[in-house]
């Protein structure tokens, strides 16, 4: 189902080339200022063209409010909110009727909608449609930041370039942080920008992509948001994680690498700074049997790499039952990391706000 | 809330050491045969004291069904089972209250309710209350093998031991697999078990504590199941694994690994076999757009190290608010690896049967 | 909140004088046909300005499908309508944020809302947003006529005008109820229509206005739809009806007359008519402990009179606070049951649709 | 589904002659008190065989707390209490599979249970499940007694003799009220109790039973609770209502005498007492626009007569598919009126109690 929440609800729509695609925000309270310049800021994060490994692909990404809004202000009422879809090439689809693309959603989707689907441009499966979840996520932020919480993210890993993690942090390092939001490939080392752009490049033209990790992080939360069952703070993430694509694991704290030390080492101990009770170490990421403990939230997500490439690939054609040859061709990007880092710090805003409202 | 699933509903109440611990299962079709025998067999995979490494406290588990049973069969009424909680010693857990205990619950929960939780024995967020997971799971288990579908998990990691993975198998290899659901250290290969007992004990000894990676696959789904928004078999099943207490990271197929490659060595290419289209490699782990593909569904989940050790922790004493040292006693799990297989397979059933219903 | 369903998910959105509303229809098997005429007939029976005594505004109801249609078919994705608002006159709805309109939903909203609700027209509580609704219980509709399923309604009382009862007839009587469409007044009986007419050209002329009773019946349903707790077949079509603005109560059957006879009475006798088990009355309306029976499901639900009279009427001057006088100018309906019956067939058709699948 | 609730969840299970029935509170706050007195004084107001018309059927009652509670408080996990069923007799009830009993579930439940339903009593369908509704009840009670809201109600009608209605008082009148909650035939005015025995007395000897209307009061609620759609305040109470065994409508304020008068008679028009804006006349029992208004919320719903009766009934025999005659013997309730009232109370507060939080 394509609803989602307990105190804020959403409801997604939309197809990549259909008419339009959009969201339904209910549960809002009225009278939340909503600053249009913070929303346009963010979901331009998410906008492809911008760099020289992205798609070419340029959409407005203009939104129209068509309920819930007045004077600058919500009414109570649920915010609906829509993206036209203007700049839709139209190419020929039905040859990816066919021919299966492999790690896309082709193959399951033609099943279970008996070929129904709207296949052009990925259809409902499009990432696309996370433009709609990334406007409610900076509605969300707007309202947490309010409220003093602030979430960042980076990029923690492509291939052999790694980032220090947010772990190292026990609070908001504003000098290192600032940029991270500014960046189109944000690390929280200075040096990796350069190196990583050089990187995406070669693999552009290589025809190819990667994917890459996404280390995501919240700051001033309270303490015991969230539920043991079932809905624990690491659930309710997790399952708005894996609602965007290509997202294939998530990991809490120091997550897989718990399965490599001991529990002396693994537990976070605490101990008191300012009359306020700490952990020395933050190896459980500030969630503990479900619930925030306080110290800072961190997680972070596995991308996987853009299936679109322009190589050849082995597939099978579906009208013919045979096994065939694939060659994709158009805009496409070689990275959608730096894309879907809106989109994560987006469904993490939008997690909160359902747990503090 | 202490609710789950769409098709099926389950609400799961208890404490550790309270009366009883249960869980209401609704949405069972009326005339659904249940086999006490599997059920019985099943839960006690997740009983302790089977093991030199795991805790001596030997429940005894036995469960109550106090309706929507009758002669052998469902009726069509929500299924209520319970679990008396016998063997709860009487030792003093006032001391828990004051001096917090690393990596438990213990601070977020007494937060979150004011000092008002059962915290004899981790309460609501014992492992404990996984013992009604586990039952719901054997219901959904036997449904779903009726249906020719199968689960299996074994231990993918723990330390330097390391097991071959299911995405090495492309469909169930009874020979390699049958042992996984008898061996209180289940491992595909078969030299992993002894040296794997031996660590343990010797981790015991030391009154330290381990954890580990769970690996589960589930063979033989219908191509289909699932949703790109928001609930994708990703969401669904994350969603229910980190509600098991413990488990602090999940990945589908190579999860993390795709970080590590490039897309075209990520894609899994289509090909025909005996007139049925399957993928050469299955990287995704059986899920394409959060939809199965019919490839076998391969997750991991990692489990953290127990947190209660008998070695001396600093931790913060919260009624004086002073740091102090805390001494645990009693009976623990080095490793609760073994015990939490049986609660993965079972929010794998549930999640699965959610779907297919 | 404003999303409603289970198999079926609705979420509506919008205000009678904003940009746009709208609703988004989750659950529809992918490939039903949507036969686009049939549901702008649908929809055009609630539309005003059709008979002298509803009110004049002419919205042309012209809807726009943004997504999950294609080719003639539901795609599988969610399927979201809007209808733009065009003809809202601009006229001064400041006046009405300080004299309370008696009931109106305005006092309650304003307290609610803290005054950023959009009052023009009545915003999200305007019976306008119905009109989404009904777009939606028109697809329902066409998805329950081609299971055999037929749903009539008719006015069952206006003051002393009184029709038959569906509760007469143990199935569809097609001469009886095939001008049940499309009259704009639409009794069982030949003789009300003129009648009732002229009643209600006079209270128009008299500036005030007038409920009534309407009576809906669904035919065919099969036996066993509904659930004891907390679903049961009335539970979920009341819990519709009541989100109909002005409607005040809902009863089953013979309803409030159970109140006037004796069990002896009251009792729907079994009998075997063609092998098929039917009761000779139908007091129940078709639904037993919460389920279908397979006899015709009648319900009726009464509507409060317009509230907007242009007669002059007490009320509170909430800038002022003190008492004052409010006068209605402007197009009003004298009576909205004919608009309302639509609606009512709606939630019936989208209440089976979301049990029978 | 057995599921109901947003703030809070109740999952009820359950079947009349079944090991026990029972109820899942969750939701409620961590340290709620418990008065376990109240508790038990309100649900033995359900208690059957107290009155001269009532079954002889003597249950006990009581309850046994699984989880949830501890030293007098909630704990914050989930409240899971049960109710043993004991005084059951071991009739046959073999026959009922055979001939359908008019009025009753036998028939659809057979047909969605496929059989497998317990007939025994009622099974999951019988008026004993509310028991547990009951207790979810007192608990709502008392927490909403505790913020000064306070919930009445009593007999209104039946057959001939009618009670004065809640809408005559703006204010909860402690002289006249105080003794609707300690009758068993709670009337506001004074002279009906005796008359009414009487008459229930008449009609148990004569192997028949009688319906009824329940009147009930909410005093005290505060401006704005509920929603415009789906979830108006009038929606939440009317399907828990309608979750209730043999109610079979439901009336707000007026309700079916909206159809008699004029818009200029309905309105309630404002006016300031006190500062306080209040409306002249209820007309709209308490709710406008879904929304509570401030004033006393009163609704009352038809309860339909026993379908039990010890008069002989003409049925259908399904085992052998031909028509047949039943003659009921056993212990019956004459009316059940005065032992649903405590579960209209009950179902008042919960729905509040859930729109509050």
């Amino acid at each position: 189902m394509n609803t989602w929440g307990t105190k804020i609800r959403l409801s997604i729509f939309g197809e990549s080339h259909g008419e339009a695609l959009g969201i339904v925000i209910d549960g809002l309270e009225a009278g939340t200022k909503l600053n249009l310049e913070n929303i346009n800021k963010f979901i331009d994060r998410r906008r492809a063209g911008k760099s020289s490994f992205t798609t070419s692909r340029k959409e407005k990404d203009e939104f129209r409010i068509l309920s819930g809004y007045k004077d600058g202000h919500t009414t109570g009422a649920p915010l609906c909110v829509i993206f036209e879809n203007t700049n839709t090439q139209s190419k020929d689809y039905e040859n990816l009727k066919i021919l299966l693309r492999p790690n896309h959603a082709d193959y399951p989707a033609a099943i279970k909608f008996k070929g129904f689907n709207d296949i052009r441009g990925g259809g409902h499966f499009s990432g696309r449609i996370t433009l709609a979840l990334t406007f409610a996520g900076a509605v969300a932020m707007d309202i947490l930041e309010e409220k003093g919480i602030k979430i960042f993210s980076h990029i923690k890993k492509i291939l052999d370039i790694k980032d220090k993690s947010f772990l190292e942090f026990k609070e908001v390092d504003i000098d290192k942080f600032k940029n991270l939001k500014e960046s189109s490939l944000a690390f929280i080392e200075d040096d990796l920008e350069t190196k990583t752009k050089e990187l995406l490049e070669k693999i552009k033209l290589s025809g190819n992509s990667v994917g890459g990790e996404i280390e995501c992080a919240c700051y001033n939360l309270p303490v015991g948001l969230g539920s043991p069952f079932f809905d624990s703070l690491e659930s309710k993430i997790s399952h708005l994680a894996f609602s965007v694509p290509a997202v294939k694991g998530i990991q809490f704290g120091i997550g897989f690498d718990f399965s490599n030390i001991l529990g002396s080492e693994a537990n976070d101990l605490y101990y008191l700074e300012d009359d306020k009770i700490k952990t020395k170490t933050n190896n459980n990421g500030g969630i503990l049997g479900g619930l925030s403990t306080g110290m800072p939230l961190v997680f972070s997500v596995v991308i996987k790499p853009t299936p679109s490439i322009s190589i050849e690939q082995e597939t099978v054609n579906i009208k013919e039952m045979k096994n065939d040859i694939l060659k994709i061709s158009g805009r496409h990007d070689a990275c959608i990391v730096p894309r879907v880092m809106p989109v994560i710090e987006a469904i993490t805003a939008l997690t909160i706000l359902d747990e503090i409202l």
